[in-house]
Order: C-alpha cells, then structure tokens, then sequence
C-alpha cells in the first residue's frame, strides 16, 4: 500500500476562537490529508493535530514519513498495522487517526460497502447535529445565530467572563433553539459550580461541555447536581484508559477520531463509555469532509453529535455529507463515501 | 432473511461435571444450530443456553419463533437487527448469541472475508487455547489429564473438598504443564483466600477463575494479593455493564459469546475491559466447531483463550478450526470458515 500526503489551507467562514487556546483568531486553518492507494482504489484520511494535545502538522508529518514503509499489503489488516503505530507513535493521535480512516475508506472501497454498513450501524439512527458558534463579542455571535437560522441547535463556545452577555445575545436572536454550551476548561474549580447553575437555568442548556480544566474535577459533583443537565468531558477523556475515571464525575463523553486515534479507538471508547453507564457525543476538529465524514460514520452510535467541522469552512474540498439544517446523511457510496470536488 | 433452528444432540468424550452446578454426570449435551439463508448463502450460528443463567433450549427456541418475523433483508443491519433483539429478549443472550453469529457468518461470506479479517484482527496473535479437565474423581482425572498430553495448558476445574487431591493427581500426571484452575464458584468466602495462596503455591497456578460465587467478592482484595496470579471473572462478569465493577476486585474476564450475546457484545466487553486495565479471556461452553469458531474469531485480542469446547465433544458435527496442541489457525474462508462434516 502507497502512502501519500499534503498539506491543504482550508478558509474558515467566521474566525474561530475557544477559551482554552489563546491565540489571535485565526480564520485559516491547515491539516493534513492522506491517501492510501491499492490496488486502483484509494483511501482518503485527515489528521487535525492541534497544539494543546501537543501535536502539529510537522509532528503528524514525521509520522508519516515513518509509517510508509510499515503498512505492508493487507488494507484489512487494521490492528496488525495500527498496533505497532501505537507503539511507536502514541503520542501522535492525529496522525494514526489519518492512517486508521484511510483505511477504513479504503477497506470499504475493496468490499463495496458504507463504513457504517460493513460495521454494522443503523443510518437511521443519526441524531442531530448542533452548528458550533465560536467566542466573539456578544453582537458578532447574534449575527452568526441568525445566520446559523436553518440549524436547530446550536453550540455555543464560552468560558470567559463574557459568558452572560453571550448567552443573552444568543437567547435574544433564538429565543426556542435547542442550545449546549462548551466552556473548553475555561471554568475556575471555585466559580463553576456557581456559573453552570446559573446559565443551565436561565439559558434554558441542553448540556455543558468540559466546564473545568482536565483534573480539576473537584467542582463536578456539585456542578453536575446544581446544572440539572447532562456534563460532557472532551479535553478530560482523550483515549480509552481515561474512560472509566468519567463515570461517576461525567454524563457523558465527547469522542472525536483526531484526538483518540480513529475509528477504531473511538468504538473502544464508545464501548467502554456504555458499559460504565456514559452518553456518548461525537465531536470533531476544523476538518474537511474527509474527518468529518469519517465521524459520521460513528455518529448512529451517540447520544448527541457536533459534526460541523466542513460546515465552517469556506472551501471544503470535498462533498458527500448529506443533509441540512442539522441532518446529516449517511450516504451508500463504498466507504467513508466522501468525493474530491 | 429466512431463520431456521434444529436442537442437536451431541456426546462427550467424556462425562463433565463443573462445581457450580450440582447434577448428575452427563456425557451428552444439547444445544441448538440456527442458520439465516439470505440470496444463496447460508449463515450458521450456536446457541448454548444454561440453566445456571436462567436459559432453556425451549426459552431459546421461543425467542427464535418470535425472531424469525423480525430479521429483514440486510444482513449487514446488525444494530438494526439486534438493538430491538435486546429491548425484547435481554434475558436471552445464548438465543441473541446464535442470530449474532449467524449473522457474522453471512456478512462474512456476502463479501467474502473471514470474519477475523473483516473485523480487521490480526490472526498471528491467536494464543494458545488450554484444555479442560472437568471435576473427576482424582484417578479418572489423572487418566484424562495423561490423553491430554498434546496440550500444554490445562484448565483444571475446581471448587470441591477434592481440590488439593486433583491438583496433586494433576501434577503427577503433568509435573511442568502450564496450569490454570476454574473453581466456578465453589470457594466460601472465608477460606477462598487461604486455598488460592496455598494452591497457587504448590501448583503453580498461572491464574485462578472465579474463585467465588458472583456477588461474593468481598474475599477477593486478598486473595489477589496471597494468589500472586491473575483472578479471572466469570459468573461474575455477564455483560458489558458487568464489566467496570471488575475493575480492582478481579485482574481479567471470562468473555463467552453464549454467556454475554455474541460477537458485538463480546467486542464490547473486550474494549470495556481494556479501557478499565483489565485482562481478557475468551472462554466457550461446550459447543460445536459453529460456536467456538465464532469466538476463535476474538482470539488474537485476548490474553488467554479457553476454547476446547469442539474438542470435548465425540461429534461435532462442524470442522474448519485447524491447528493442534492447543494452537487454534484462523482460516482464510469467508465467514466463520466452519462447514458441515
């Protein structure tokens, strides 16, 4: 099998800014895409290494580079290749993650069949997903509500001390909407608890995502008590060994394939999220259709998916996510069943 | 998808007795072979239902009665299949277990891929399988122990007055075996801890399964400690939502299709399991080549495998598990790889 990658800029709609990473807004974005060729067919795969999990595209790359000559001529043998990246490379979610999907798209290709058909999911069962706004002043995010009008829940990125006028400019422009908040760690131990009661109830929220910081937990039995509604870990659950540790202090937990390391590490997470008694959400990066086409596939397993990566972006280079204002359709094109432009 | 089931009636090598349940001596074993014929190929599934579970051959046959309407025409719907299979029938998994297996079966032989490979296992990994001896007086087992030179590891079953008899007539007959013991069970609590430290002592014990009876765990913290082995959960660990209360109070589980529901839901335990730090084990009841071939599919994920069930039996009726003294090869035919003698 023949490995392949580059680099592609994506153009974002809006600047795109959460509490936990301050840097200037950024409205571009550049992930890696790559491919695994054999036999005429091809796999596509796509890596988002952020920084705050101590990746990036350099990191992903030097993976690659490494990994092309280990892939061997078998795209079925997902473990005997994937094992021995995890190995050597654990510390490169992102990067595994593209190789995991490629060959996922690619295995689906060779038998003529949708990932989620060859693994056994019901299409049927894919919830809703909810269109994220990122922070920004209060007035430029009742604008993206507005124009977010077709979508029927919304996102909403907090964390800062701007959280209450936020929330007020959202409610005013969407008074009925079903509304989630992730604060991305950006709650203080002291004030969350505080802060979650108050906004659950007079903003009406359908869960709270990563409240606090990954470790500080302390807050969250009483969070969880005073919000009344469902709290997701994200930045607190990355990889299968961290799921257990979220029952009890957790509802649920948010899965996303470039953070834990693909499709296959994702459905040990989910698997082990239900037997410890968790929801599950599947989240994603600023990704192109590829990723979030791959998530797709996951997404009749969970309670609640954030798959709006592609729809962020100006220039998506690929198609074949279906659906609109919140649907997303799983096609019954062979594997991830996403196309180039 | 048409279901169709037979009850078969098979005979043991010989007669098999366990410390858990209390009944006469049997030499000859029931269970039900259920196939799904879908546009010319035949799936073949095994169900093992025991009363030590509540389950019948008629509680499964009537699950498989109301079944037969409910199966559609894809096979490769399997959550669609099974989700309403578990809201209706939970109390039934061996009835769920044949459906899942066959449906495997078929899958795999619609796209022409052994199910190990579709699932993307690596076959190389499958470990060694143990032999079982059951409860015997301690002459029959040392005869039995003497036909079992082939293979180098034994499962002893345990849980009597006559433990340390058996072991000794075990080691007579196997001074340097690889020995594992299941007592199914049958240690009180109060000495549980004692006769695991002394017989993993003299015996050298690699592991010791479900020293006491599910439920009764209170024991265990210091039998793992004086062990020095792995405790390995079976009784005490059925399904999935069994599998985190094993986590610090047993070091592995005993995942059987027939105990847990089949393939999706031992995939579920195995992931659960390795998400909490917990080993796994693939065990089997006594069945024909059509149930142990569907959990020599898990094998390469496991740590050990207890999959000797075909071989307990005089006429198994199925063949395609190759390999000898205690090596299990995974075969390359498309879905289970079993077919009728």
């Amino acid at each position: 099998m023949k490995l392949s990658w580059h680099r592609r800029n994506l153009h974002l709609k809006h600047p795109f800014q959460i509490a936990s990473v301050r840097r200037p807004e950024t409205d571009d974005k550049q992930v890696l895409l790559v491919t695994i060729e054999h036999k005429g067919h091809v796999g596509w795969g796509e890596a988002s290494p952020v920084s705050y999990y101590s990746q990036s595209l350099d990191s992903a790359e030097a993976v690659f580079e490494r990994v092309a000559a280990m892939l061997g001529d078998d795209p079925f043998a997902l473990n005997a290749i994937l094992d021995p990246l995890w190995e050597r490379f654990g510390e490169e979610p992102a990067a595994i993650s593209a190789i995991d999907i490629a060959l996922h798209d690619l295995a689906g290709k060779l038998v003529k069949l949708p990932v989620w058909k060859r693994l056994g999911f019901d299409s049927s069962r894919t919830p809703l997903t909810s269109f994220t706004i990122g922070l920004d002043e209060p007035a430029v995010v009742r604008q993206k509500v507005l124009e977010a009008a077709d979508f029927p829940i919304l996102k909403i990125k907090v964390g800062t001390t701007a959280d209450e006028a936020i929330l007020a400019a959202v409610r005013d422009a969407a008074p009925d909407k079903m509304l989630r908040v992730d604060a991305n760690g950006g709650w203080s131990e002291t004030e969350a608890a505080d802060r979650a009661a108050h906004l659950a109830r007079v903003y009406r929220l359908e869960l709270i995502e990563q409240p606090t910081l990954p470790g500080c937990h302390d807050a969250l039995p009483e969070l969880r008590r005073r919000a009344g509604c469902p709290i997701v870990a994200d930045e607190s659950c990355r990889f299968p060994r961290d799921v257990p540790a979220c029952a009890g202090v957790f509802d649920a937990i948010n899965v996303k394939l470039s953070k834990c390391g693909g499709i296959r590490r994702a459905l040990q997470m989910i698997h082990a999220a239900r037997a410890a008694g968790l929801g599950v959400m599947i989240g994603c990066m600023v990704e192109t259709s590829v990723g979030i086409g791959a998530a797709a596939q996951l997404a009749p397993l969970a309670d609640w998916i954030d798959l709006d990566g592609h729809l962020l972006l100006a220039d998506d280079p690929f198609e074949g996510i279906g659906g609109h204002a919140g649907r997303l359709t799983l096609n019954d094109r062979p594997g991830l069943g996403i196309v180039e432009r």
